[in-house]
């Protein structure tokens, strides 16, 4: 009988999962609404409705398959636990909450799926975990044992893969390379801190720099028409390719601040590839070439021109549900 | 029969070798010189002196045993392939050499060595991971699967364990803490860049800041007596346990330096211990406390308080013989 695993990307707006095989055909999809649950006592509710829309995905399937697990992608996720700790954007405490304790925000999420799935393997890691088991399933990295994967989205994320493993870390927790320092007292950044790498190296901080660049450089630009609140790093990407100046050494600077921070990851786990992944590695060469350089202006002798730059092989609007279901085909090894 | 296994330290001014049980008790001791064959072309009389050494070594034991393995921590070495590549203070090219090409200066000593040994494994790698494994083997790390180790020696190695394994890299290379950029521009170092952690924290490091402070602070030391090449780190220490004010701050900013690093590696690899191992990490509290202090100052929130800052397991005299050897058990398992 075939097999097929459900893979689940939770975002803080929409929740998708889908039903995929071990070479990454998707056979079904179904969406369901996170942000209609954004309160912490909202949790319960949340969770029958996934269960229930994923019973009706799996009734609408015309013949017969074995699930063999379900894997989550979700911010905060904790993959030891099977838990989600403390997430910035799902279900918290409002200023009603009388007892507005962080701790009690540890959600069971993988224990509370496997009672509506008796039997059924339940594995959750964050989302950049998943995109990176993603690659090493069905993507670029399926003869790697030794590769580094940055997803860049409105943050940064990573995942670190040495021995054929991903690096889950003591806790479940490692791989946040988007909040290494490159900076010291440098940008703000969402943690808490300053410097972070996540800071200047993704949509948000691309986007910071565009506007600290206006600041600093006199050259005129098409970005000065617009407003901090109205700019998204798009904007930068059409901009640079009609060779607007602000734009384009927005790019070399990030690729910079890439490039340096991923010399210093090289000497810590040497991989054979790194791969960039999300919108920004959309921009290709030219986030691509200036990040190539200075990684390897910087890079200590012994891994000069060794590592490769790649774009990752998964791609594509359900990456992340490929991702989050390659968890359970990861696991099956 | 008893099993053991060779343990051998290949250092610039000897190559110390040992036969250790799965326990670390040492049964026997040799040590042979290694700056006698300082020249690329004394290569295999090294080889052949070093063999017939463990061979007298193995004859003077006076029970019957079985060799299991011979494991070898080296500089420059490369745990896939065996060799020793380009190693800085070993064999090396003199100016009566014509041919003077790096890339001839590869030495496959696992198989050399193995050719002596029919049938016989050979495992190689840096000192630093070697010393990592003994960790792992016999040390503190005994039940850990997440860690790092730090050796503080003349420069800072060390090793990183993940899923319960070392992390090699692709090429065998990987574990160059102490070459991660920790200061943009900053002091220059031995691989020739500049900034790298162990400009800073090592023994050489440490002597460095003490001749900065003299510069940057008017209070009386008495290390100010002292030339810059007659110093050395255990005067630091020495004028520490005094109150010397310079020798303190000289720990505090060591620490410092050493805690903002260990936050960022935590992010990548979220280890439940690091253990700080050699020289400086004698010095106790003036090295553990400003370490731990800064690392908790700089962890992002989800690591905080949750990793801990030990002392190695395996201090003392055989530390890298034992160290070498426990990769023959590690490998075993």
């Amino acid at each position: 009988m075939k097999k097929l695993a459900i893979g689940v990307d939770i975002g803080g707006i929409n929740t998708a999962f889908g039903l995929v095989d071990d070479e990454g055909t998707l056979y079904a999809e179904y969406v369901i609404s996170t942000k209609k649950y954004p309160h912490f006592g909202d949790y319960p509710q949340y969770v029958a409705d996934l269960c229930a829309a994923m019973k009706t995905m799996i009734g609408s399937v015309s013949f017969d398959f074995e699930l063999v697990g379900i894997g989550i992608g979700a911010p905060n996720a904790n993959y030891h636990a099977g838990t989600i700790e403390a997430p910035a954007n799902l279900w918290k405490f409002t200023d009603a909450d009388t007892d507005r304790d962080e701790s009690r925000r540890i959600f069971h999420l993988a224990a509370d799926i496997e009672r509506e799935f008796p039997g059924t393997k339940v594995l959750m890691t964050n989302d950049a975990n998943a995109a990176t088991i993603g690659e090493m399933v069905y993507g670029n990295a399926k003869e790697m044992k030794d590769f580094i994967m940055i997803t860049l989205g409105t943050g940064l994320g990573s995942g670190f893969v040495a021995n054929g493993e991903l690096v889950y870390g003591h806790d479940g927790f490692a791989g946040e390379f988007g909040h290494v320092v490159v900076e010291r007292g440098g940008r703000q950044c969402g943690c808490g801190r300053r410097g972070c790498l996540e800071a200047y190296v993704s949509a948000t901080g691309i986007k910071r720099t565009a506007f600290e660049l206006m600041a600093t450089m006199t050259e005129p630009s098409e970005l000065r028409d617009i407003a901090f609140k109205d700019f998204d790093s798009a904007m930068i990407s059409a901009a640079a390719e009609k060779g607007d100046p602000i734009a384009l050494e927005a790019f070399r600077y990030t690729g910079e601040m890439l490039g340096r921070a991923l010399a210093d990851a090289v000497t810590i786990t040497s991989p054979e590839a790194i791969f960039l992944f999300g919108g920004l590695a959309k921009a290709g060469k030219k986030i691509f070439d200036p990040t190539q350089w200075y990684m390897e202006e910087n890079m200590m002798a012994v891994f000069k021109n060794k590592v490769k730059l790649l774009p990752s092989g998964i791609e594509g609007k359900n990456a992340a549900i490929l991702g989050a279901s390659a968890l359970i085909w990861q696991n099956m090894k």
